[in-house]
């Protein structure tokens, strides 16, 4: 029999089977039999990342006069880490079973053995409870090592110029951090005034005890964020502005509004340097999960680099001489978690009125990773050729696909899967008067438009 | 006195100057001192770069029906290394001097001390050469340790689900194996046939010793890298058409077609792998280095990760009923040594007619940061909100920026920094009859066109 999680976590496995499929994720490493829940992502899913990312870039960097955008190394100062509390609080509750020496997050074994909150137990609290009474979810033993912290960063030894052959480099494990270490930079070379945002997009890296959820949570991941800087007079007003934002930025790839909710961070469970927190949560098909995250930092951060820098990090108003280290709303955006959901909300299985099942993606036009494909009804000329002028004029403009191979009904197939929004068959009759079906993929519906309308129609269709 | 490699790597400096003064490029970590030769890309920079990586990806991925994009992991499965012949042959000879604990790489000390091309000698003749012969360029002292192997792949201890704790990461130190690790996907899930080539931009990490020259050689780099996968008897026409597209490329982004070169790879220094290797070489003001790479790597790697991992790699033709291993062109750009190439290129001083010197970046249009600036003549409206229309229309289709501090001469002398194109300034005159003053800043020349023709204008001049 299947546990409740095991069925939930079950329903990603249609999504999984797409995204393989079809070219979109790719376990890593899947030669050598995967690595640590590492993936790739395949030719449609580049595609639909470079779109989604281009689109956070212009929505909240390039269209906005507020925010500036950096990317700064993934390899930082080890002071930095220090600074932000990495160093000595990054830690996962971890405990083995002897046995099988399978490894496990102490608070997560309590939580699902115990059905009791693991968050905030200590570490002799936890290996009492699991040595007691928990049994190992792999081997069913009851023999386990003491719980001991686990710190999340990757690091590698540095040998730099100068020679300190043990220096030790983490890997960053967000990208947060990259910025306030060049806010200084930007204050000193930009022409920034309160508030103002530093935006960054980049890969972060965890040593995560248990990934999982296909592209859910891995060990390597790529984030979008942004630090705003703002008075702290004026926190509570720009959270709630950011609030809207992200919740638009949800409605702008796709999401759909009832599958995307609010999570406030009960106060005894913030984090040190927070004083507000909020999730935007996502009904994942293993259950409702955190997509994005919403957090006001306070000066906390700045506070910290300024102590470990010994660098002056005020800021200097001109106007009104005051100087002041400023506060922090921090939106992040999870990219990879971005794409889960757009997959999870626009896969459907469609039962059509002669009894067959249609896969279909209902992506968003904007993000959707290839805009139009483009048929021959035959392979024969001259056909094929007429498809590939009509290709050529579509693919000048949007990033198109010519097809050529079986039945059109196959080919639609296809492009349903891939989230094509629209399909363009060259027929007979194209020769005859320069017309081409246009078909849409979620209404199935067909049209007859003429060649030369076929740039404008798409330009209204895609608002891109 | 100056040396003659200190006065040529001296000659980088307003440009390093510029790089950070304009929002270009910062030192890493610099609030710590800096850390192992990182570098930030701030505002301008992230721009710059997005540019380029963009019309990379067009160029060679999306109006190309024979490459299709990759976006695999960072962290792969460590037998991909030695698969590779990374974790075995990647590595540099490096001695310390015992006295001031420098470190060097043992075959340029030899180089730069003695004259003798240190490549392809034992560590044994390397020790006896500097031990014997040279002293330390930092201290002036002769006490060095033995030259020993320096393997340049930094690596991470990873704990996997299901623990095994001393488990080892390696960070990748070329994309190309994670192109080859998804070879087979890419062939059981897109529908290529050959000659067809799978591209990847993305991070790349080495650890090595003595990194420099500005953003030329960093520790954590980018690149944009095809796997070309052909007939083994079509290896020498691609090799040629690939030389003409990566020189094409050069000419697109704008570099100075006396100012890059080919250099042949000599038969006896090829890489193991290798049957052919031709350097794009640029005339930096350090001297003339490497800036891209064309290299006929056989079917070494997918040969060599067939027998690792014991997969199926051959390609089927099916039309000739045909199982083999294709062979392979790798062209590699490093999107970093581009930006450095460009922005080298395009810096210069120029003495003015009222003898006072401009700083200007003759950016090619197509990927200047900023595509037009706005100016209003003075800060006071009506002209204000006029200008801030003006920008609006520009920025809705281009990035650009709106800049209303200081005289007007002080404005373009900004932007020439920048190397925006056109600077678009609002003064009375505009009030009346709708017309702005367009600034083209490499010849400086004004002209006077309509506001409902700038998007026109911009369009034809921009090429974008």
């Amino acid at each position: 029999m299947m546990t409740k999680k095991e069925k939930l976590t079950d329903s990603l496995k249609p999504i999984v089977a797409l995204a393989k499929r079809r070219g979109f994720i790719y376990p890593g490493s899947e030669i050598y039999g995967g690595f640590a829940n590492t993936y790739s992502y395949g030719p449609y899913g580049v595609e639909l990342k470079r779109q989604v990312r281009e689109l956070w870039w212009k929505t909240f960097v390039q269209k906005r006069q507020d925010i500036v955008g950096l990317d700064g190394p993934i390899l930082l100062h080890p002071q930095t880490w220090k600074a932000s509390g990495h160093l000595d609080g990054f830690n996962d509750a971890m405990i083995d079973c002897k046995e099988c020496k399978s490894r496990f997050r102490a608070d997560h074994l309590v939580e699902q053995s115990l059905g009791i909150d693991g968050e905030g137990i200590s570490l002799k609290e936890l290996t009492k409870m699991i040595q007691e009474k928990v049994n190992c979810p792999k081997c069913k033993a009851n023999d386990f090592t003491e719980a001991r912290h686990f710190n999340l960063m990757f690091h590698t030894p540095i040998s730099k110029t100068g020679g300190h052959p043990e220096d030790i480099a983490y890997l960053r494990p967000e990208t947060a951090q990259a910025i306030f270490l060049d806010y200084k930079n930007i204050l000193d070379t930009m022409r920034v005034k309160l508030p103002f945002g530093i935006a960054q997009v980049g890969k972060a890296f965890r040593n995560e005890i248990t990934p999982g959820n296909f592209i859910f949570r891995t060990i390597e991941f790529e984030q979008m964020e942004i630090e705003y800087f703002i008075r702290e007079e004026n926190w509570e007003e720009t959270f709630e502005k950011w609030l809207k934002d992200m919740q638009d930025w949800c409605s702008l790839i796709g999401l759909r509004k009832n599958h995307f909710h609010l999570k406030e961070h009960l106060p005894e469970k913030l984090s040190h340097y927070s004083k507000r927190t909020v999730d935007i949560v996502y009904d994942f098909p293993f259950g409702t999960s955190e997509l994005y995250g919403l957090a006001y930092r306070t000066d906390f951060d700045l506070s910290q680099h300024k102590e470990f820098s010994k660098e002056k990090l005020e800021y200097h108003d001109l106007e009104t001489k005051e100087k002041f280290i400023p506060h922090v709303i921090e939106p992040t955006w999870g990219l990879d978690r971005t794409l889960l959901a757009i997959l999870c909300d626009a896969y459907d299985e469609e039962e059509l009125e002669n009894g067959e099942t249609r896969t279909v993606l209902h992506l968003e036009p904007r993000i959707a990773p290839v805009k139009a494909a483009i048929f021959p009804l035959m392979k024969k000329e001259p056909l094929r050729g007429k498809a590939k002028e009509v290709f050529e004029l579509v693919q000048s403009v949007y990033p198109a696909e010519f097809d050529m191979s079986g039945a059109i009904g196959k080919r639609y197939r296809r492009q349903d899967e891939l989230g094509t929004p629209f399909c363009i068959t060259i027929d007979f009759d194209t020769l005859e008067d320069d017309t081409v079906t246009i078909r849409e993929r979620d209404s199935m519906k067909q049209e007859r438009i003429p060649i030369k309308e076929i740039l404008t129609y798409l330009r209204d269709a895609l608002k891109f």
